[in-house]
């Protein structure tokens, strides 16, 4: 098991711990993060305001982060006089996880005897694979993939390392496009043959769908974090480092650029374009082939518009002004 | 197999039939329930207005649950003398639900060999487990429990008696919080170590997804009721006897009092706080933080308003006032 | 491997080639169907405008299908003098679908030896299925169905011929109906014993979810294709050849009629009539009990409205008129 002592939490925290270690406690010691009300002397915790500093001065943690700014009285990037456990930092809980990450045992390989591999698949370094999983055909895995139980990869998929898929998310199965008889009604599946590639550091959520593409690929971007039961359609080319929350939507040919924030239950018309850093508010929604740009600038609303201009329609509509 | 004579269905219903035993007629028996045009005489059948009292009465079902204000000219606790299988109730449909309950074969233990149960997962008694279904380390079910096809239970889930939970449901996985550099974009998972308790007599819908807590728990009150393809976020408290029709969202954080009834598609942003007994109307939204309060209150709309309010506004907009 | 010569595609296009069999090439010949910018001469691609037609002339395509506009001065019916890879038809986007159907190979039977398949289920004939897959008790299919990997068909599910389930959904469940205390608030399920009839052609997303009727029947239309992620309620009755787009929800006892198009997040409350031929846009909602109707009509927002009225309430609400 892991474990980590303050200094080397300073230096996770970017603090130039080794050039004044003599400043730094040898002790004490932590193995596991915690809430404060159920910390003990062996865990990490954070506060973010002054009473949860104070709730966790009161308890027994072992190590104690807290905001430069209460922390008076100090070299902001020392430990509390008043009690050496507390580690000064511009952002506890950024640290804290920081610190989680370090303090998770070590990726070992973990292949649950019922998941289904097709023998035809690539398995990297240390993939750990839940109950009743399957991998189909020709799917490739990079290093220390994790996949939860009941996780479906299909053929076509690609996934980079290090890539989180948690229980019964299906990725790369058939996109719905479809061709349609002008006098009958009936409808002839386009073909649905291209792939999905997921790249490094991806996280998706449970009961989550990302098809892959018609000819061509769908591709999630390095480090992009996808939450439970959304829906990737095909073809969409989602940029790094995107935040997606629960049940949005985007239908195919979206393209999504770089460190986009999609809250809950948005939905995106097909052949939508959203500039890196946008940022779209819950259960907002975008009509099929529009584009949104700005990098911060949040939208809202059916269909979306800037935020300050959401709250005039909204206020209008109820006649607060 | 359970049956029910009329006296024992009258008594269900909450009606005196032990102190009236002379006036309740020995038969009919029945062995099920049904729809009135499968009624046969071994089933039970409710109408809830004339032509479908009519309809059963010319039907051959065993017994007929009618509503008693259309049963007149007879003491309204008492079968109908017009037709000695007529029992008059306040709410036939009730009652017949209950009947229901009643004529369901007893719970019996039923564990699918494909099933794949962590030897360190603790079952209680007469557990019905299904094909491919997942219980993972340490998890803890009540008595009586179902788990259909496919579902997964994770590590940190406990489940109280007599739950049950439809295929493909996840129930216990790592929720969606993140802490992101903020010059770099990257995320960073914050910890999801928590634990998710989900109480007695809860039911949950196929594909739903309930996160567990992130350092602490998430809870599901006792008989609160979950359709399909909800997803509930980590630290959530949900009350008892809710109600959650399908691809409702609830983001993190949320407190949701006892009775609530949320219709489908409704949408709720984090640390949300929704009163006892609140009604939010279908794809409804709330935004983060909000709180809703008033028993038997309806909602409507993004962001949610009382319901005569939402009323207004529609009209508003569409120029109709 | 099945092949097709541009004579064939012609035939399969409606094209009169018997009758001017010696005006058609007797090559090239075709195994796939790919996208211009993967061609190869065993290829058959399509172009929809001039670009794509001179990217596709440019390529090594073996056959070409174009619009029969862009094809100017040859007969229309025939391929390109210029190029006798180019065969013109109506709308070659369809004609490509048709060609990939014809393509395929022919639908084998593969049982995968995980799936779990109840003994006294009834398969058809050539039954695909996939890993993990669970059809449960007393299930009955058509011939030529392809389940994907971990589908779950419940108990009182039939699935017609050529029907596809994709991975992860789950079929026949159990709907969300409940009788209420109405002192204590308990939720009493309401008998949901009915039966599942999915028709043939119809095909079926990942994840997506169909609850089987409660004492009656849920009905999904022959040809209709539904989407990743789409729920459907009980007692629902979906008409022919409907499409239904990812993460729509459709309450309880709606009807569907034939040709109805519904796009992504489409919300239905319970007991809604949709009339034939109706398109509702991107997360348009219609509440309970109401009816929209009009062959070619496109619906729009919540409370969904003609989209000439909802292009002008959204004009009113920003005043942009």
């Amino acid at each position: 098991m892991p474990t980590l002592t303050i200094a080397q939490i300073a230096e996770l925290a970017g603090l130039e711990s080794d050039s004044h270690p003599a400043k730094l406690p040898r002790g004490p010691l932590v193995r596991r993060v915690a809430a404060i009300g159920d910390a003990t002397p062996d865990a990490l915790v954070f506060a973010q305001d002054e009473s949860s500093l104070d709730a966790a001065m009161d308890s027994t943690a072992g190590i104690i982060l807290a905001p430069r700014k209460l922390v008076t009285g100090h070299a902001a990037e020392l430990p509390s006089k008043q009690d050496p456990r507390v580690l000064a930092v511009l952002d506890p809980r950024y640290v804290f996880a920081l610190a989680a990450k370090a303090l998770a045992p070590a990726h070992e390989a973990s292949i649950h005897p019922s998941a289904s591999i097709h023998p035809s698949a690539t398995l990297g370094l240390r993939a750990q694979i839940g109950a009743q999983a399957v991998v189909e055909a020709g799917v490739t895995l990079g290093d220390d993939v994790t996949l939860g139980s009941g996780v479906v990869l299909c053929t076509g998929t690609t996934l980079g390392s290090r890539v989180v898929v948690q229980a019964g998310a299906v990725l790369g199965g058939t996109g719905f496009g479809y061709a349609t008889h002008p006098a009958t009604g009936e409808h002839v599946l386009f073909p649905q043959q291209g792939t999905l590639v997921i790249e490094d550091d991806v996280e998706i959520g449970a009961n989550t769908t990302i098809d892959r593409g018609a000819l061509g690929e769908t591709c999630i971007g390095a480090g992009t974090k996808i939450d439970n039961q959304v829906h990737i359609g095909h073809n969409c080319r989602i940029g790094r480092n995107v935040l997606i929350a629960a049940q949005a939507g985007i239908s195919g040919s979206c393209t999504i650029g770089d460190g986009v924030v999609m809250a809950g239950q948005v939905g995106l018309g097909d052949h939508v374009t959203i500039g890196p850093g946008v940022i779209l508010g819950g259960a907002s929604g975008v009509f099929p082939g529009k584009r949104l740009e700005g990098p911060g600038q949040m939208f809202m609303g059916v269909p979306a518009e800037p935020l300050k201009d959401y709250l005039k329609s909204i206020a209008r509509v109820r006649r607060l002004k």
